[in-house]
């Protein structure tokens, strides 16, 4: 179970890192959107290993095929189906897994669950599980240009151990995010986390950071009372992907140290619509969006494989050490972010239509 | 929609501030476990009004009623309804709230999102509405005390404002986060926290907060891969409360700035079991929990009401200025603290039965 | 589990024929159409008991309350609580029926399933159940009044024994149906029926029926592929009333022995518009409306209570004889008339809505 | 939407009868099941076309491939994805249809529906559609077999147009279903049924009938209260199958033409166990099985596409005249057998997972 995600625009993703493929099904599209795999094929490749120097070097083509749902080139209102092979299968690079239980990863925990585990390189818990839901997050994409062409969304970098990027969210622009191989729109901060990411992979050692997302142009009226608060269903979204550790909206952690009268977003009138004239709130009041931006960040830790030798134990019981061969990206930040954005684009285009359903007007 | 949560162990509440209650209806609890309303009435007394000085002087009974599936103090598998009646209504007291958004309330949104609003004390947005929450919750703690007797919950606040708190969690107990009416089981700190909390409310001003909930004795195995891993629904569940800012397990957003080698949980053999000698991850790895404890923290921001005047508007579209004049709580970290121990329990209950359900042992 | 019904319009149940009281939550209703206490009781006052003299002569009031989710006699989008009072409870009648199980009836089945069992006149599996459901079908019916304004609803009963009634679907009216007693708009046969009812209760027996219910006006296209098509949803609705036995829609079980030359409906244009000049289809063309008159059927067994002896078991497992001596139906068909047409109801209004939720236009 | 079915063992289809393929993914399989692409592809053989001379010539092999899920052999817990890709599709053959409304098809709905369908052969329309249903399934029998290894499911044609069987539903083995190709297991009556069928193809018309399913061995406690009684789970599955127009279940419409002492069935001790001692419940009451033989029959309408002249109209508006050309079944009902088979296998692994998921004992 826990396969799904979404109500009305709902994504059932399957695929382990080595079988027959990764893929998802998307139950809910709205008939006559323009769709084709190049729409998908776009959004894959920012999150493939192999994009640039900083990443994993596995060279996985990750081409889409879409298998349903679509006729000469449009949606049917049935579902979408699309599936992206395995194909730079290495298993044997994984043999040793199969007896022991790497550091802080899943290994251990499946086989508590299932007692049974693939553990070709990490199986179901692998990343390359986003494959599924980059795929269907370009469909919400495309459903979103059509039902609420002003949203845009712009995730970006932050922070990478210790170096912090100063990034403008009313402003910024998806090709400063692009314009550098570690994602953060501030170029002087990419430089030294770029630094900081090589010099984590000379010591066989990984890095953690923080992504940002800002969405901009979302009408107000998004989001459900009590359980599903938009910013409960963004918390489950990007909780929901690997090797995140926390989330925030809005003022978030800092909030704690703050008084009411410092964090108040007054309204005013400007230009004749109701605004928050500061955004503590994060663009969600009451769980609601409020026609202000939404801004979210989200913690990631370092990556779990790294080429240190490490104390661990063997899956029948006996304690051993571990030294990682495999490929494996020492920051998942930059690959991150095009996951983050496409969590963000299934919430919102799952609310979007939630609340369609429910207007009278 | 957005008003049920969870898979098997399935809430769904309902209920204003004003009207005729606020309650639950809970489908999928177990059949032949004892449940009465003392039960329930116990968990509620933590959350309620009036219950220190500390916190808004509303004097609500909250007496609540179980209406069906219980027979002869027995839970019967059919659905468990709980009705709580409003009784210190005073609409009158929140007339100047028909034509004023209050800032950083939900007042705004609900009349964007339905274009109308019960404006009396907060409607469904306002925290009453966690008395269903919490109602659900006492039945949740039931039916795992049956299934899973060695978890324990305790949840505490760890931050008001600028004084912070040490705690054990380890070894913390629930006596001693009751033993002051700011729920810190460091006494010391929680003299502090008073002391500051008096002081705003003397300020017509509120303050944020930290709240921390550990749980120990939880096995192995809970939380479901990709979506529904479990601290995805932990976040999901502590974002859905009002007032809400952050949510991060173990390391959390401290993880950002780790390293992969000061970060990972190494594994060693302990009394004979496979134990993580760390717990960055917060007791759970992949999704699914190691057996170790599950702690985590959610950011609260200050209370919105204040008696401080504000800029707003009102829904004519006219800037105005509000000063409350009602009863509020100028922190509501100590009346948060059952209802982040209330979602957690929820939460367990839900997976605890899922694992139940697909394992063939 | 099992106690909701609806994706978007969605209600959830709860509540015994003895305790506190029955009851419905009903999520996702739109907010801003017009709702009142009095929209409900109408609708309860069709289905309860004591009605015309060949209905069970329990009295029970059966006033409705609503909870929540209404504020100034509007909806307000959020969860509508309705609660029904349980008032006419005599459990020491059915104390029997706490050793004994009666044959054909739920007893055995809960105790089988659960290990415990409310044995007060039914409890969960007693037809008073169904006030939840004609309460939640009352707000549907409203919502259908305000987006499908054409959507007309006529039910009524066709046979009861071998007492057939002569119907014309294209014109029947409601106010026929109410006509008399038994709800059937034959009012030649409805002679026969009450005379034939009247005699099964003089003869301590019970008789069965067939309820057809007709849906004029409804757009083409509701209903979904696949899984939930507009029949599919309409079969589950009626087979989860209590004492159902069949569904068919259109040629039904007939269509059996037909051949396709025969069968299918021609298509033609009339008006200007695409029409079936026949409908053996029933309104329903793989799952979705064709915009013809939906029309299905359901039957009914005889009352499992009866009042003369029959052979079965208590639950220490010892044969035994037991004969009916509480208050029942010797026939439940006219009382089943609102349960059918509140089940229809809530299907249109779940497809309706979720139609609206994807449709581009 | 509706692409989904089972709250625990949850299948998700996909696919066009043209396009890359039909597909299911499944969620919620338990762990450690032996699995193999032979279990799947032996019920494909028993739906697909070309495996007699009663049925479709189309000659498509088929042949499923599993993508995920599956390791060395067995489940591991995570959604398993199937994918049947498809191969003898000639497009061109259906270009009629791009423009002509086939009689009591689903072209008409759809269109009105979605706006667009893939007119190729039915779309997501098709009975193709059923492939992934059948591959669902053939995981949900190995799962059975496993957890509920006593249960047996053996499904045939009782009714072809107006040639009748007469089975033995105690006793009746599969393997006299398979012994001839009407999936009839009375000899004789398949003989007379295999002749109309054939007279029918000559005529160039079709012929309904009805299917007959008996579960034995299912224990007691099977099914929930109130929405999801099992029987509406069943009713709602086979309404959902393509042709089919009736449910009925034990007794079915009989039950209307009788009384209350007929139709009720005592109960006895008979070794040692409660037992009914006859069975017009059809193994269900109060929508839960009671450990008797769970007995429904569904209705099938003739095959709507027939080489008859039919009149029809246009996408555009214009009456026309239509004579399908395409390779078609002359009676559904030998290859719907597996496919109602399939449903009711899908319908009892769910709820056995289910009742375990809430059992305490």
């Amino acid at each position: 179970m826990g396969s799904s995600f979404g109500q009305l625009f709902r994504i059932t993703t399957f695929g382990e890192s080595h079988g027959g493929g990764i893929g998802v099904v998307i139950d809910g599209c709205p008939p006559r959107i323009s769709l084709g795999e190049s729409d998908i094929q776009g959004e894959l490749e920012r999150r493939r290993p192999g994009q640039s120097e900083l990443v994993s070097p596995r060279q996985e083509p990750d081409r889409c095929e879409i298998l349903s749902g679509v006729f000469e080139g449009q949606t049917l209102g049935t579902p979408i189906a699309i599936l992206v092979r395995n194909q730079d299968a290495r298993p044997e690079a994984y043999r040793e897994l199969k007896e022991t239980f790497r550091p802080s990863h899943a290994d251990f925990t499946y086989e508590a669950k299932y007692g049974i585990r693939n553990w070709q390189g990490g199986g179901r818990a692998s990343a390359r599980e986003t494959i599924g839901r980059v795929a269907g997050a370009a469909v919400a994409r495309k459903v979103l240009a059509t039902l609420f062409p002003a949203i845009e969304l712009v995730t970006y970098v932050t922070h990478v151990h210790d170096v912090a990027a100063a990034v403008n969210s009313d402003s910024v622009r998806r090709s400063e995010v692009e314009a550098n191989p570690v994602r953060c729109p501030d170029a002087a901060a990419a430089v030294r986390m770029k630094a900081a990411i090589e010099q984590a992979r000379l010591e066989g050692d990984s890095l953690g950071g923080i992504i940002e997302c800002v969405i901009r142009g979302a009408p107000a009226g998004l989001g459900e009372p009590v359980f599903d608060k938009l910013e409960a269903d963004f918390a489950k979204a990007m909780l929901s992907l690997p090797a995140t550790k926390g989330f925030e909206i809005g003022s978030g952690f800092a909030a704690a140290a703050m008084k009411g009268s410092e964090h108040n977003d007054p309204f005013a009138i400007r230009e004749g619509k109701i605004r928050a004239t500061s955004n503590r709130s994060g663009g969600v009041q009451g769980g609601i969006s409020n026609g202000e931006n939404i801004i979210f960040r989200v913690a990631f830790k370092p990556t779990a494989t790294i080429a240190r030798r490490q104390q661990t134990v063997t899956a029948s019981g006996e304690e051993t050490t571990l030294e990682a061969r495999g490929r494996h990206d020492p920051c998942v930040l930059p690959r991150a972010v095009p996951m983050v954005e496409a969590m963000a684009a299934l919430v919102l285009c799952d609310h979007g239509l939630r609340q369609r359903a429910l207007s009278i007007s």
